[in-house]
């Protein structure tokens, strides 16, 4: 499904923001997750202790620029996570507004070109924007990553249609929600649109029980996905019995 | 958890508008239901052996007095529902509104103090009117069944802050939204909100794959209860950083 | 319209909880509200002065039972208000919750049939539920008073698709949306799906500048009235083009 | 407000998709509009005809790059737009996808770049993307227009959150929605958030009464303006009584 790789689950999970590793661990095992994001912030002793820990996890690493401003820093830190964690994925962030911690299309896109004439394989962080999403398809790109609504909002998908519309435009081409989602009834809603997977890190690393809430996760994205390929009805206007009425003069 | 009867799964399935009787049965199971509701409109040789099929589920069943549209039908369909499955759980359903099926809450209510009276165990069909559902309680029904939308329709919630408000106040009492739900996500939503339970039936029986819909349904019932249990994030309006950044001038 | 009275504006303002009565004149003044409601609850030397202020704007007055939670409280309010207002208008107010103030539909209707045998043209506030609203107009009422949201909640329209089908099933008789609009875009949503009048109270008062805010409202309820008889456009799924494409070739 | 010039109306109309000359002269003066946008595509007797009937409304013209898919066709029309009606004025639409018609940001920021160099007055039609709208800024734009949904859609506002953040990041920017509106409502909905004029062409051409209709949207308009200025009530979630109940006691 991503470059290549084909997987069960389709959770990817942020490992940032946890009450404790221990925790990290239990919700990652919980969630069912196979990818799991990682950052390569944490330096020295503290990031490897930290990179011990994950790889007990047995999940395949998406490594991020997370914090990266422009697309020098996030060349330079997707570099640094190639050789730090021996892996061509790349979860390419490139921040453009401090507060809503929106994608800069321009500066997005430009590193997506120069990482992918490198070799690496790029999941971008995006918008709905559908230009912006041709324009890193063009740059090599294999899979799309767009928001759901800001990082760390918890407010769902704030504008479905333009994800529908994003869906339609690239057949073929995996979608990733990531950012915004804050409860699984959110994520099974992206799944039965036909989005192909969800990244969360928030709504589960600040849920009081984040194990549980992984677990929720899980199977809520599983049975969107189940919902998406078994049919689901259409939506009418207008009410219609469910149960036919029959028999009934006999009755009364 | 309903009169008390202690389930697992937190989803009732209803039972008309399959395929087949394989379907449905096959449904049933994947769902994970224990309860499934039951009407008593199939008459004679093809009642008797669809009431053999049910048996077959192994689910508590659930009659209902689909279809009635006075106090009277609604009593009369009930005793008759008593004396063919043997049970005094009735689902009440007085219908007030042909296109929108909506119920009649004041023939509901009157229904409801008969049946009660006379000693069955009445989950009635309901609104999201506080005061109708306050009557129902006086009435001696110790579960309320608001509707998400109306039946048939797969609209999923209509009224949200409707059906929060009666979570709120009729703390204690099992609320199980009946009639509406479209899609799991939906289904799901209602869970996180503190509802206790959903009554399925056009969503699955529509679906281009019952089982599978069946499936879906079951598990993300199952995750929106998880998540209501494992405290949800709360939302916010502006973005915040989901990955601390630290570290990051060394980099570049 | 209302009971044989035609009116040219479709805002009737509540006249409670206004800084001042100077304040009141002037957003009943820049409204353009014929009707104002008004509580008998002003009682003594206070309640005479404030229907002295009241007779200035030349508005026609429609009482209300406002506070009452019980059929008689609402019916001896309304003989009284009767007597003090002469007039049979009576805006009936049953409340059945203290929290949300949601009507009692069955003190409701009971005290409509009781006001309507006693020669009342009464103005039930309601719910959007059709059996309610069908029992209203069976006990003599000839307008309906929907609510938006809960009073003073600001919210709009809670349930726009009750509200609809209530457009579509009560043809011919008067519609008001009362309780719950808190912004001029959301009384104009309403009037755009046909229904008749809005009934305002706090929106106004509680703006910062109330007489502007009436001014408001007055004109965005004439506008949302002047779309639905100007026929609004349908609502695509896909966008196409407004401005027609020719004549590029010779430009390139 | 825009370029220096100051317009007490704040809606602007398109100019296309009319039933005859006359109906959009009529739509033209109800709406109060002092803005009009054009397309130079109207070429030889038919434009020149259509450019008198213009003409005499007595508007502010804005022409327009609709229907240019690349900078160089942007570019090269709005040249030619300056000659043939005489103003630096350009509504810069630069199309990046056939069905959604939804802007290119790459090329509409090179091109606002080459049009503010060479003296032009650019209002781009863009996103509520907030880095491209920072782009647009240094290339020199003073305004920004973003869509509420697909060109002709009628969706209004698809993503509201987005416009909030649009609105809160570019204090002092004039910020005009363009494109998607399809109601009265809408408009005044995004005009009480503070979003400062309204682009229409669709909803008004295509409405039953174009006249009635573009009427309902200049007082929807100005309402939503006045309603923004006056101060809007805060959303409840909750209800709490607007008439405050005293006196009750002695009532019954």
């Amino acid at each position: 499904m991503f470059y290549g790789v084909d997987l069960t689950s389709r959770l990817m999970l942020g490992t940032a923001q946890y009450p404790s590793p221990a925790v990290l661990l239990e919700a990652i095992e919980a969630s069912g997750a196979e990818i799991i994001t990682v950052s390569l912030r944490r330096e020295g002793a503290a990031g490897a202790a930290f990179r011990n820990i994950l790889s007990e996890s047995r999940c395949r690493l998406l490594p991020n620029t997370a914090g990266c401003h422009t697309t020098r820093e996030a060349v330079t830190t997707a570099r640094m996570a190639r050789e730090v964690f021996g892996t061509s994925w790349i979860k390419l962030e490139v921040i453009g507004h401090a507060d809503t911690l929106q994608p800069d299309p321009f500066a997005l896109v430009e590193a997506a070109r120069v990482l992918c004439a490198e070799g690496f394989e790029v999941f971008p962080y995006t918008t709905e924007d559908l230009i912006v999403g041709e324009k890193l398809l063009e740059a090599g790109c294999k899979v799309l990553m767009p928001w759901g609504a800001p990082i760390g909002s918890g407010q769902g998908l704030r504008n479905p249609e333009g994800l529908r519309t994003m869906r339609a435009h690239f057949t073929g081409i995996p979608l990733v929600v990531d950012a915004g989602i804050g409860a699984p009834s959110q994520a099974a809603q992206a799944m039965e649109m036909g989005l192909d997977a969800i990244l969360l890190n928030t709504a589960v690393a600040k849920a009081v029980d984040p194990a549980a809430m992984a677990r929720a996760f899980g199977r809520a994205i599983q049975a969107g996905r189940e919902a998406f390929e078994a049919g689901l009805m259409p939506r009418r206007d207008m009410a219609c019995a469910s149960t036919p009425v029959f028999g009934l003069a006999e009755l009364v």
